[in-house]
């Protein structure tokens, strides 16, 4: 029988490519989160819209059955918005989190538990950084993304549930409506492409189709040790080599500009250690350049069909 | 004109404790938290019985005023409950924190905020226990703890809010219905004496009169650098040493006995380091001999109500 895996936050950016990915390798997959009706069209599989609790899950249970498998992708991914509203960035990474785990310690004990971190656990770090690198978060969104992790191996420990974490970096692809990808083609699309900074900030990239695939491969991955494993590339790539790509991309010879004053908090680079993450058999799989081009492809389409509203 | 000091848990073993001496300085006190009605008649300020949220401190915040300290005493204080059931424990040590803390820095962002932490943050480690000692926390209950100090720093070093934590040891004195004590009285009470365990597990006792007086005094130590205090005696007792006051102070010639094997999981020695927290003035007052004099006390009236009843 195929097996089925349950997806929390089914409806969002990441959690839309995990359930597409899953479908796409055989397993039913049962969506839940919070998300517009119109979004069930889309979705692979059956469908639960509200908020990521243990009485919802257990309400699909009755109708989807038993998971073999839940990747949490419930939660919020904004510094920013977690600087404005902590509270509300707590309950969307902390508190969906325990209800998701406490559901599968009481009624889906043998489920494989992706969760979904990020390199903002790591603050301030030297790279590549590796997964044994202290935690020093910065930001609430920072914070809660490392209580979550103690859940996780506090749940994996003293109940035996099987847990992978993945300390996702800079995840990017069709979809995602925020950050530097976004601002970039703002920004062209405006015809004013200059930016904060110096451009010499080095991020690690992951495009999202490899960031489903590496969610997924960690099912494998996943047991009572909780293991933790970097997602991303390995390789840094600039903010003046992004936006360049971008601008290129949009119009040959739109070149970025920079202020040249530092951004005061951001660290000038932030790379992944992928040695470990490399020994599951996982490397991503597009390559940076490819990726940019088909998100200003996506992005001009998206645009495109806002203004025919 | 009086200050206001809201205390959450206020009907619990220790908020009770830390509402009565806040009034006995000369604090208007606002009690909020789960309790019996007739918890009302014994606290000594205005009373909001309901969960500890932000909406329920917003609406409490009409009728008493703007804190000037906040001390946090709501939550569980349960390893085995915590084992039980995980996500109860969350709740209530980590969400209503995140509730309190995320009021202040909207309602009333000057206040002192007192947490009480526990000792179990530190998890297995060598006696006595500084502060700056690595947390590796256990049991649920220990992990939700840590969780919760993190949260505290986050608020500190992200709102500039004034916090102090205090990480407590054991903490016994009139009202506490469960534990070493509680079990010892109710085994002398039945006659059969007899403890499971070697009875050399040392442990350091701290009289809730003294803790009480400790979370007052940490308002003044509260600040954005969210320092953190061991809130013991420095001094450690046995088991045996413990049910044998207890014994002797029931019923001259009343001897405890050991099965003698020891119980998996306990440390041996569970000591803190008080040279930090005697920096700020705080020395207990209330020796161990005369607290359990008064608990048996306690133990024997209270027993005596219930027979009554």
């Amino acid at each position: 029988m195929e097996k089925l895996a349950y997806i929390t936050g089914a409806f969002g950016f990441i959690g839309s490519h995990v359930a597409a990915r899953l479908a796409g390798c055989g397993w039913r997959v049962a969506c839940i989160g919070l998300g517009a009706p119109d979004a069930a069209a889309a979705a692979p599989g059956p469908v639960f819209f509200g908020p990521v609790t243990g009485a919802n899950l257990v309400e699909f249970q009755k109708t989807t059955g038993t998971p073999d498998a839940l990747i949490h992708c419930a939660g919020s991914g904004s510094v920013a918005a977690s600087l404005a509203d902590p509270l509300a960035d707590f309950y969307a990474n902390v508190v969906t989190l325990a209800e998701s785990l406490d559901f599968c310690r009481l009624h889906a004990p043998e489920a494989r538990i992706v969760v979904p971190s990020s390199a903002a656990v790591y603050g301030e770090a030297e790279s590549p950084i590796r997964e044994d690198a202290p935690l020093r978060p910065i930001s609430p969104y920072g914070v809660h993304k490392r209580m979550a992790e103690e859940l996780c191996r506090s749940y994996a420990s003293n109940y035996g549930l099987h847990i992978a974490i993945a300390r996702l970096f800079s995840v990017y692809g069709p979809g995602l409506r925020k950050q530097l990808l976004w601002d970039a083609c703002r920004k062209a699309a405006s015809g004013d492409f200059s930016f904060q900074g110096t451009g010499r900030e080095s991020r690690d990239w992951l495009h999202v189709a490899d960031a489903a695939r590496l969610l997924h491969l960690l099912a494998d991955a996943a047991s009572p040790a909780c293991p933790v494993f970097n997602g991303g590339s390995g390789e840094g790539a600039s903010v003046a080599e992004i936006t360049g790509l971008i601008g290129h991309a949009w119009e040959p010879g739109l070149s970025p500009e920079f202020t040249g004053v530092p951004r005061a908090g951001d660290p000038t680079v932030y790379l992944a250690s992928c040695e470990k993450v490399r020994q599951t058999g996982f490397t991503p799989r597009i390559p940076l350049q490819e990726g940019l081009l088909e998100y200003v492809r996506w992005f001009r389409q998206q645009d495109h069909e806002e203004k025919r509203r």
